[in-house]
C-alpha cells in the first residue's frame, strides 16, 4: 500500500478543531452551472473554483467534502478535477469522499483503493444497507475513516431509516448498534441529520464518543444551535457541514471572499458553542 | 438531455431473452491483476480485455454488467476503459452500471446524469437506505432503469434486510412495497440474491411483475434451476449475472474462447429452464 501522507486519529481531529475554534465543513458540491462565469473558460474550473474556495477557507474549516456525483457527472475529466483538488487541501485538514459507497467485500475492498489508495482521502461516507462485509473493507486502511449513513436530512429517511423493529428499534438505531461493533472511535464516524434536534440527542445517547458528519445546517434548514446543544461531546465529536450557503454566497468575481464572509460567520458562532457545551 | 441509443422497455427486454434463449448477464468485473498476462502491456487492458469477452459472449448475453468499482479503482484512465467498454456494447444489449449509488435528491440527480447522460448506460443499481427522493431522480429519465437493492446474497445482508418491523415485514420487504409505488415494471427491477430458494419465491410473490437482477449464481453459489423454479414469471423475469465463472474461465491466452464456453453452457441450461418454467 503506498504511504499515505494523510491520517488523523481522534484525538488529532479535537486538536484542529481547538486549535480554529471551528468544527466546520465545506461541501465542495461544485457545480460548472453554479460557478462564476468568468471561471467556466478556465481549462479546469472545478479545480479552480476550489483552489479559490480553499485559499479563502482553510484557516476556518476543519474539514472539506466533496460530494463525489458532482465530479463523476463530468466523467474522465471530473476526477482529475477531483484528484487536483484532494492534492490541494492542505495536509492538516481533514477530507471526506462524500461518495456513499458500500457493496459486497470484494467490490467495497476496490471503492477503498479508489479513495484511500487511487487518491489520498482521509475518509468516506458509507450505506449500510449490505451489511457488515460491505463495511469492514473499508476499516482495514490505517488512518483511514468511514463515516456511515445512520439518520440522514432528507425526506426519503421517513421511509426506512425510521421503521421500527419488532423490538422496538428504528432501523437507524440497529445501524448504529451493530456498527459499533466493526469499528472504533478512531476509525468511523456517523452521518446524522441536522433537522430535529431531539433525534440528534438520541443518537448522542446511542453513540456517546464518535464524531458525528452533521449535513443539514444550512440550504437543508437545520439550526447550528440546536445540533451543538444535543449533539456536541466532550471532544466536540461534531463536524457539521455547509456546502451552498458558503460556496455560493456569490457567483460573481467575489465568490471567494464571500466565501469567507460566510465561513467567518459559522466559525465564529461555533467558537461560541465550543465554550458554552464543550470545554 | 442528449438523445440515448439505448433504451429498451420489458417487452423489448423479454424480445431479446426469447430471441437468444438466455437470461445470462455477463459480470465485467474486470481486474487488471486476474486479466491474462499478455494482454497487461496492452494501452488500455481493461478495454481489450473486455472487448474480446463481448466479442466472445454477445451471441449468449442478455446484459452486460460492469462492475463500476473495478474501474473506479483505477482513477481517470478507468472510467476512460469503462466508456469504451459500453460503447462497444451492441445497442440491443441491456447495460447495466452496478454502481450502488443513491444519495439526496440533487446528488442522486447528478449520478444518474453521470450513468445515464455522461455515459449511455440502460440501467443502474441503487442503494434504497435514503429511501424516495434518492431513488426517484434516477427515474425521471425516459427509457432508463433503476435496479434497486431489495435482498442481496453476501453475509451481510442479515444485519439489516431482514430485521422484522413491527407489522412483522423484513426491511426487503418494506423495500419492495414501498418502492413499487415509484416506478413501474418498465424502468424498475430489484437486485435479488440467489442463495436461497425459499427467499426468492417470497420475493415473486411480493413483486409479480418485475424483474430481477440474481447476482449470485456461480462464486457466490446460488443454483440456476432453485432460482428459475422460485423465481421466473410470464416474460421471464431474471437476468442471471455471472462475473468471475465466465471472464476468468482462463487466465490465459485462450480467456475469451474459454468465456464462450462457459457462457455457452450457461445459456443451454437456460433454454431448458425458459421451457421448463416461462413458456
Amino acid at each position: 500500500m503506498p504511504k499515505s501522507n494523510r491520517g488523523m486519529n481522534k484525538a488529532e481531529l479535537f486538536d484542529q478543531i481547538k486549535q480554529k475554534s471551528s468544527f466546520l465543513c465545506v461541501g465542495l458540491d461544485t457545480d460548472l452551472t453554479k460557478i462564476p462565469q468568468h471561471l467556466r473558460k478556465n481549462s479546469d474550473p472545478l479545480f479552480e473554483f476550489n483552489k479559490q474556495i480553499i485559499d479563502a477557507t482553510a484557516d476556518l474549516a476543519i474539514a472539506y467534502k466533496p460530494n463525489i456525483a458532482f465530479y463523476e457527472a463530468l466523467g474522465p475529466k471530473g476526477w482529475e478535477s477531483l484528484q487536483k483538488t484532494l492534492e490541494y487541501i492542505p495536509n492538516d485538514i481533514f477530507t471526506i469522499a462524500d461518495a456513499k459507497r458500500g457493496d459486497i467485500g470484494n467490490t467495497s475492498s476496490l471503492y477503498a483503493k479508489a479513495f484511500f489508495e487511487t487518491m489520498d482521502f482521509d475518509s468516506i461516507t458509507v450505506a449500510p444497507y449490505m451489511g457488515v462485509d460491505s463495511v469492514k473493507p473499508f476499516l482495514t486502511f490505517e488512518g483511514k475513516w468511514v463515516i456511515l449513513l445512520a439518520l440522514t436530512s432528507n425526506e426519503g429517511s421517513l421511509d426506512f431509516q425510521l421503521i421500527a423493529s419488532k423490538s422496538g428499534k428504528p432501523l437507524f438505531q440497529e445501524v448504529l448498534e451493530k456498527s459499533q461493533l466493526w469499528g472504533n472511535t478512531d476509525n468511523m464516524m456517523y452521518v446524522v441529520g441536522a433537522t430535529r434536534g431531539e433525534k440528534i440527542a438520541e443518537v448522542r445517547q446511542i453513540v456517546p464518543e464518535h464524531f458525528f458528519l452533521v449535513p443539514g445546517v444550512g440550504a437543508q434548514g437545520g439550526s447550528l444551535e440546536e445540533v451543538a446543544k444535543f449533539g456536541m461531546n466532550a471532544t466536540c465529536g461534531l463536524l457539521v457541514n455547509s456546502s451552498r450557503g458558503i460556496i455560493y454566497a456569490s457567483q460573481e468575481k467575489d465568490f471567494a471572499a464571500a466565501a469567507k464572509v460566510e465561513a467567518m460567520k459559522l466559525q465564529q458562532e461555533m467558537s461560541e458553542l465550543l465554550d458554552k457545551y464543550c470545554y
